[in-house]
C-alpha cells in the first residue's frame, strides 16, 4: 500500500472511528477489499487529506451531498463523523432545513430521521451523557 | 407582502446581486410570478435568512448539493454567490473534487466547466482585475 | 405560529390523517421540530391550500414523484392519502403504469410494493372491509 | 407493426400534434428507428390508450414527472399536450409549485422556465391570439 | 397473452430462476398483474429477447444501472441473474469499482453490500459449494 | 506524477483520442488541472486499466450509466470511445433500448439523439466514408 493509502487510513479513522475502521477492514474478503482500497486512497488520502477545506466544511458538505444522494447508510456515518468534525446539532438539522429547500422536503424528512437515529446511537454510546 | 419575503428579498440580493434580481423581478409574469414569490420567502427569507449557518457554509453547501442535482443554471448563479459569501475560488474548486469523489468524475467535470465559465464571467465584468 | 401553519396543520391532518399528525407533532423535538414546522407552513398552507389544483390531481402529481425521488417511507403515506382524496386503487395502479413507462420499470416495480403494503394496511384497519 | 403500435401512433399524434410526429418518424433511420417504435407501441399505445386515467390526468403526471427527471427537452413537448390535453396555463404553473415543494426549488425553476418557453412558442404559432 | 410475452416468460425464467418467477406469477393480484403483463412482455420479451446485444452484455449492463438508479431489490436479483448469464464474481467486483468512479463511492458501497448478499445466499442455496 | 497518472494518461488517449486529451491537458489551468489529475490517476490509470472487464465492456457499463446520470457531454465522448473500443452501432442502439426499458423513456430518447450526433461527427470526421 502506498502513502496516500496509509494517509487516508489514518484520516479515515479520525473521522469514522478506529473501532469502525478495524471492523470494517476485518470484515473484507477479496469481493470487498479492491473497493476499500480504492476508497481508502482516493476518497481518504486524496480528497479528506486536502487541507484546502476543513473537516468541518467537507462534513457539512458530505450531509448535504448524501442527502440528495439518497444514501441512508452513508449518512448515518456521516452524521456521527460531522459531530466529531465540530459540527454542532443545530447546524446538522439546518443542513437539512437547506435541503428541504433545494432538493425537495421527503429528502429532508428521510435523511432528519436517520440522522436523529444517529444521534440517539451517539448518546446512548456516551456513559453519564 | 409578509416580513420573510421582505427579508428574503434583501438576502437575495445581497447574495445573487442586486441588478440580477431586479431584473428577474421585472420579468416576471402571472406564469412565473407565485413560484418568484414563494422561494423569496422560504428560500431565502426562512432559509438563507437563519444564522445556525453562515452565508459560506450555506454557498458550500449549495455548490455542492446544485451539482448533483445537475442543474447548470443555478450552479452558475451560486458560483458568483459563493465568492459574495466569501469562499475562495480554491475551494470551489475542491469542493467540486470532493463532488468527483461522492458523486462521480462526470458530475464533477460538468460542474467544473459551469464554474469555470462562471469565474470567467465575474472576471469580464471587474474592470482592472 | 401564522395563519399559513395553521391552515396547513388542517390541510396536513385531512390527507394524512388526525392520528397520524398528532402522534407526529408529539414525536417532535428540537431537532425536527423546525423542519416540521416549515414543512407544515410551506408544503401544506402555501402549495396543498391553493385551489388551482384538486386534492386529487396533487395525489396523482405527488404518487409519481414519490416514485421518480425513491422515496418509499413519503409514498406509502401518500398512497393512503390519495384515497383519502378520491384516487382509486385502479387508477394508483395506473399511475405505477406510467412510471415504469418514463421512469423505469424498477422504479415502478418498487413503487408497487410499497403501494400494495400501504392498500394491505388500510384494509387492515378497516372492520368489516 | 401491430394493433398496439397503430393505436399509440394515433395517440401519440392527437398529443405531440401530427405535423411533429410526421417528422420525427420521417428523421427516422435504422440507428433511431427501433427505439422509436418501442416507444409508440408500449409508451403510447399500451400506457395512454388505457382509459384508466384521463388525458388530462396523464399530462399533470407527466409534467411532474419530467421535471424531476431533468429532461427539459421531453418537457417542453408535454407542455405543448398539456394544453391540447386541457390542462390550463394556472395548472402548469401550479404543477411546478408543487414540484418546488417535492423535488426542490431549482427543478421548479428550471422547468418553469422550459415551461414559458414552450407556452411562447404555442402563443407565436397561433394567428390572431 | 401474445407471443412477445410468451417469449418473455421464457426469458425471464431463464435469467432470474423458474422458482422466482413462478412464486411472482402466483402471488400476482389485480393491483400488480397488469405490471408484471407489461415488464414480461416489453422487458423480456422485446428488450432481453433482442439478441444484438448477449445476455452477458445485459447483466454488466443492469448491474450499473440498478446501481445508479439506487434499487437494491432489483439489483440483488440481477447479481444472481448475471452468474446465471455468464459473469464471474470479480467482474462483478469491476463493475462496482468503475460505479465508484462514475457514480460516487456510496453507490459503489451500497451495491457492493447487496451484491455480496446475492453472492452469500447464492452459496447458501448451493450444496457442497 | 506517478505510475497510475501515466499509465492512465495512455489509457485515456487510447479511448479519447490524443488530440482530444492534448486538447484538454493545454486548456488546463490551477482551476482545473487538480480535478483532471484526479481522474486520469483514479479513473483511467486504476480502473480503466484494470484487465478484469475489456475495454468493450467497460464502454458498454459507460454508455448506460451516462445515460442514467444524465451527462450528455460525457456521454457523447464514450459513443466516440466505443466504437475505438469495438462497440457496433446497434449495440450502442441496443443499450439505449435497455435503458428506455430501465431508466425511462426520456433518457432513452434524450441519449439516442446525443449518440446519433457522435456518430455523426465520427461519420464528418472520416474521410470517404
Amino acid at each position: 500500500m502506498n502513502d496516500a493509502y496509509e494517509k487516508g487510513l489514518a484520516m479515515r479513522k479520525a473521522v469514522l472511528g478506529e473501532a469502525y475502521v478495524e471492523k470494517s477492514l476485518a470484515g473484507a474478503d477479496d469481493f470487498t477489499r479492491p473497493l476499500q482500497q480504492l476508497v481508502t486512497q482516493y476518497c481518504w488520502g486524496e480528497v479528506w487529506c486536502d487541507p484546502t477545506l476543513s473537516r468541518r466544511d467537507r462534513s457539512l458538505i458530505n450531509l448535504a451531498m448524501l442527502s440528495v444522494l439518497n444514501r441512508p447508510h452513508e449518512l448515518k456515518l456521516h452524521v456521527k463523523g460531522a459531530l466529531i468534525n465540530g459540527v454542532k446539532r443545530e447546524e446538522i438539522r439546518e443542513v437539512l432545513r437547506q435541503v428541504a429547500i433545494y432538493v425537495g422536503v421527503p429528502a429532508a424528512i428521510d435523511s432528519t430521521r436517520v440522522a436523529r437515529e444517529a444521534l440517539s446511537e451517539v448518546d446512548a454510546a456516551t456513559p453519564g451523557a
